[in-house]
């Protein structure tokens, strides 16, 4: 049964005629690209996910991982297209070229994660946590370390992780236990991490793990952490590969999903053998972590749009070759394609616009990163990097949960073939969940949007969202065929300030209720931003349908974005208001009623 | 990690201080029995699931099941639990003492049944699989077969089977193809069914399959199909086992869960050498399954609502256990047990309310099946026959999909050990899941009861559950704490009456926008009765505050019903009035814009 599939004519409009991406060809860093080279490396990308990455699923998926004597070995073929993937260009995409990057938009980053997520999530986290590591060392190290790290990470030699999570500091890492003790010009470092994405294998020939710890004596708490560059095997100062430095990978979690994807615990310096250097200031460790935490974020919610994405593609055809029951009108004969039954068009057309909602909006938020780093203007540059410090939290925990339903749904559609291993979606069912909870739960990313994000920069991200969608709204409530539904959306936008100075205030008179009430308030606003990214679709669709091509493609981004709107909002109107309600039950709850 | 988690107190609750179970005592069927003796019932059946059902869900998973040359091994402790839990009475715990049944009410077995799911879902199935088959031929069969089958099944030396699905025979079941031939007094069964849960194993002596099949000649479609008690080994006169039946294992599924129950296709007769008995009359063996089909329907609904029941207990006690993160309040210092941090309690507040709405409407309902069966007055048990009619497809699929999201949100509680085998909460996930698919998925549940359950008796199904629910709201709308909340609830009854009506012209003026709208439907039904039944259980627990038992297990049921009211109703109602807006973009979207 086939997995992967992708409608390329979804990216590219949300790409072209949604957002105009070629526009950021203008700006200076990208000056040297056009429209045409946007869009070859979004098809060539196409190409890659589909060919390359996508027989991954189901061989990662049988072989798992295999912990042997210390080593974790991956299936062959991982090693194989981890090279590719590099040598092709994807990994650093969007990263300067003087250590190997092709210096693209990081919209066309998210565009090349969406695919090969939505193709093979699992796979894929080798590449994006390498990115991720090795951007930290370009940002933060000194010349020697970029020189010894960055560019053979670039070129897909080696691999990397983030080293953050112990057993005793997940969500809250104050606690942090790892220590880094002064030898020379580096440090020797000692401790154990746990729940290490990619964190052992033998899918590159070495790997630099970012750690976070604290240098003896440091600071208590989180100012007292510090983040160091912690090589699998050790570097010679030539550059060639030495000893290795004592870094053990003690177990691999068996998991729901994701089951290609090594989560080891690693103990570091059991042996006294560890060597770490230090990567930016001491004591600055958090602070280094967290400039890059709104790709990482943006990229989670990216993985759980794109597995529901390919779900819903998935049911899609599913929908159309299935055939069972009669069809209700009785107009057609005998058993029909099961895209005929209104209950299964309604789950596949809710899908359709949830998938599209979210893309659209990542896709968004990604071109306002790219214009909060690259325009010439600073008052713009401040003005987008407001937006995007609204947008993330939105983005990951909405599109995760959000690209977790969908993947159910898509297998409601399956009947009970969904439910079985022959078919695609119980494994990106499985695959997305972890979505929801790394990077930060989603229970964090509420009360980082509900409360820091409404704070910072004197409000000036919640500002520039309400402006953004606000715009929207006014310059379009008139629209002949949309001006209702973007009425009701100026309405929803209206009782989302209230509702958000409302719980401003809350939080100063009664902090546990307001912290109680984030969650829900957060999902309101990804609603509301799913109907304005889908009304703005809908625009340019019948924009394009007034001008004479009036195909169901069109019809169908416009069908989508009157059915969303007026399905969700009055839901998401209604959450909203019970976030300002009198009632205190969750806090009132005694423990031991629970 | 410890897996099953029941609080008895809280089931006790419903069934006496909601329900007043011990009332079916005075029914004549149950004169025998008193209220002591049905806790009981519950009290041994609780230690049971807890000591001897349990450490099943564990060995299940890991041993799954075996298929070799065309037979199925389950993990040896299966079969020695099967023997002992017919032993104990629990098989067969609601039927008839003539074969071995105990006479318990019907609402005995649905606890049963409720613990049983709740400590190992997989190996339930086959007790209530095998109780199911021998229950129709216990009403179907002629005395010779009951003799021969009924006993050794309710006894658990034989086990059972439903056998309707087919490869493209599923939700639809007029295209089954499998075929039976006179011969004598029996007939010879030719065909191939899938999907047959535990449908080969080694867990008993024999297997019963209770098969659907068309007489050659029958009529066309669904009229045409009769029901077949098909034994995998022969019976022989004397009773004893003689030859195999050529029943033949091809394939056993690889699923999402639900690992230990084997899901197999089975070939009937490939060798011309398949026997079968008909079960009641010809071409009537649809109307034979239906008669069973709400009590299945009930017992898949337990099935989603018992998973979610354990995931929550195990949720609480990890939130109680895990140490994360500071007081939000900063008045406990240090990091403190993640049961105080708001957004866990909200989760758990809301699992823990949803679980107790869905156990009581469950309840609640399996009680109504009692006095619809054993009712001396005959209107009496036309009035409940009704309601159950009503409440059926809503308990099978809102329990489903619910249970569902409760075992998501027991998910996030736990953050990333939630994601790992290491902790029970992945399996209820992944086990849960199908209970909303299979006994007919919840989108067929949905048209069941917007549209069958609407018209037949002359509409007395759901005006038997209006006046239920319209009573209680009358009677409770000037409670001191609770009208409110009641009041609430009663507006929501007139919206649920005001929206059946227009549904019910559209259905005639416009089937296919009416059937895109009838699960929506029916997820407002299930909120506004989870509300009912939390509101119920509050007004009584509120009886006992005031009566001087002021403690938090009575709290908890006020505050929790107050919650789940005030957030659920509001979005149930604004979900309610979208199925009665005017556009039909569901019906219009082209099949090629998908």
């Amino acid at each position: 049964m086939e997995h992967y599939k992708v409608n390329p004519k979804d990216i590219l409009f949300i790409l072209k005629e949604q957002l105009n991406y070629g526009s950021l060809c203008s700006l200076d860093r990208y000056k040297d690209l056009n429209e045409k080279a946007l869009d070859m490396a979004v098809t060539e990308a196409i190409k890659f996910a589909d060919g390359v990455v996508d027989p991954l699923q189901k061989i990662g998926e049988e072989w798992g991982v295999k912990l042997k004597d210390g080593k974790v070995s991956c299936a062959p073929e991982f090693r194989e297209v981890f090279k590719q993937y590099a040598e092709n260009g994807w990994l650093a995409i969007s990263a300067d070229a003087q250590y190997g990057g092709q210096e693209f938009p990081f919209l066309i980053d998210m565009v090349v994660t969406d695919l090969m997520s939505g193709a093979c999530q699992s796979f894929h986290m080798c590449p994006g946590l390498t990115h991720g590591a090795a951007r930290l060392i370009e940002s933060f190290g000194t010349e020697e370390y970029k020189e010894r790290f960055v560019r053979r990470m670039y070129s897909g030699e080696w691999a990397g992780t983030m080293a953050l999570t112990e057993p005793n500091s997940g969500s809250d890492l104050s606690g942090i236990q790892t220590m880094a003790f002064r030898e020379g010009d580096h440090f020797k470092i000692k401790g154990t991490k746990i729940f290490i994405s990619w964190g052992d294998h033998d899918v590159a020939d070495n790997i630099i793990h970012m750690v976070l710890a604290k240098i003896e004596g440091a600071p208590e708490g989180t100012k007292g952490i510090s983040l160091f560059i912690v090589p699998k095997i050790r570097v010679k100062e030539d550059g060639s590969l030495g000893e290795p430095n004592d870094v053990v990978c003690e177990k691999v979690e068996e998991k729901l999903g994701i089951h290609a994807s090594p989560t080891a615990e690693l103990s570091f310096g059991a042996n006294d053998g560890c060597i770490g250097y230090l990567c930016g200031l001491e004591n600055k460790g958090l602070s280094c972590m967290f400039q890059m935490m709104n790709g990482a974020r943006i990229g989670t919610g990216v993985s759980g749009m794109a597995m529901a994405s390919t779900a819903y593609q998935n049911a899609v055809a599913y929908a159309k070759e299935r055939i069972q029951g009669p069809d209700i009108t009785g107009q057609k004969k005998g058993p029909v394609a099961i895209i005929n039954h209104p209950d299964i068009r309604r789950m596949l057309l809710w899908m359709k616009a949830m998938v599209d909602g979210m893309r659209s909006m990542i896709y968004a938020s990604a071109m306002w990163l790219d214009m909060s780093q690259t325009a010439a203007d600073a008052d713009k540059r401040a003005r987008y990097d407001a937006l995007v410090d609204f947008m993330v939290p939105i983005i990951k925990a909405y599109c995760s949960d959000m690209g977790f339903r969908v993947c159910e749904t898509a297998m409601q559609c399956y009947g009970g073939y969904g439910y079985c291993k022959d078919y695609p979606i119980e494994q990106y069912l499985r695959d997305t969940k972890i979505m929801s909870i790394y990077e930060g739960t989603n229970g964090i990313q509420a009360l980082d949007l509900m409360g820091r994000k409404m704070r910072i920069k004197d409000g000036a991200p919640v500002r520039a969202f309400m402006e953004e969608i606000g715009a929207f709204c006014k310059k379009n409530q008139g629209h002949p065929r949309l001006g209702g539904a973007v009425k009701e959306l100026g309405q929803m936008v209206d009782k989302l300030m209230e509702v958000s100075t409302k719980m401003g205030m809350l939080a100063m008179s009664d902090l546990p209720q307001w912290a109680s009430t984030t969650y829900p308030a957060l999902l309101s606003f990804g609603d509301a931003i799913a109907c304005w990214m889908l009304l703005d679709m809908a625009v340019a669709a019948q924009k394009a349908i007034d001008g004479g091509k009036d195909n169901p493609f069109y019809q169908g981004k416009v069908l989508q974005a009157l059915y969303f709107t007026k399905v969700t909002l009055p839901e998401a109107v209604a959450r909203l208001d019970s976030c300002v309600r009198e009632g205190r039950e969750v806090v009132e709850m005694p423990a031991e009623a629970f």
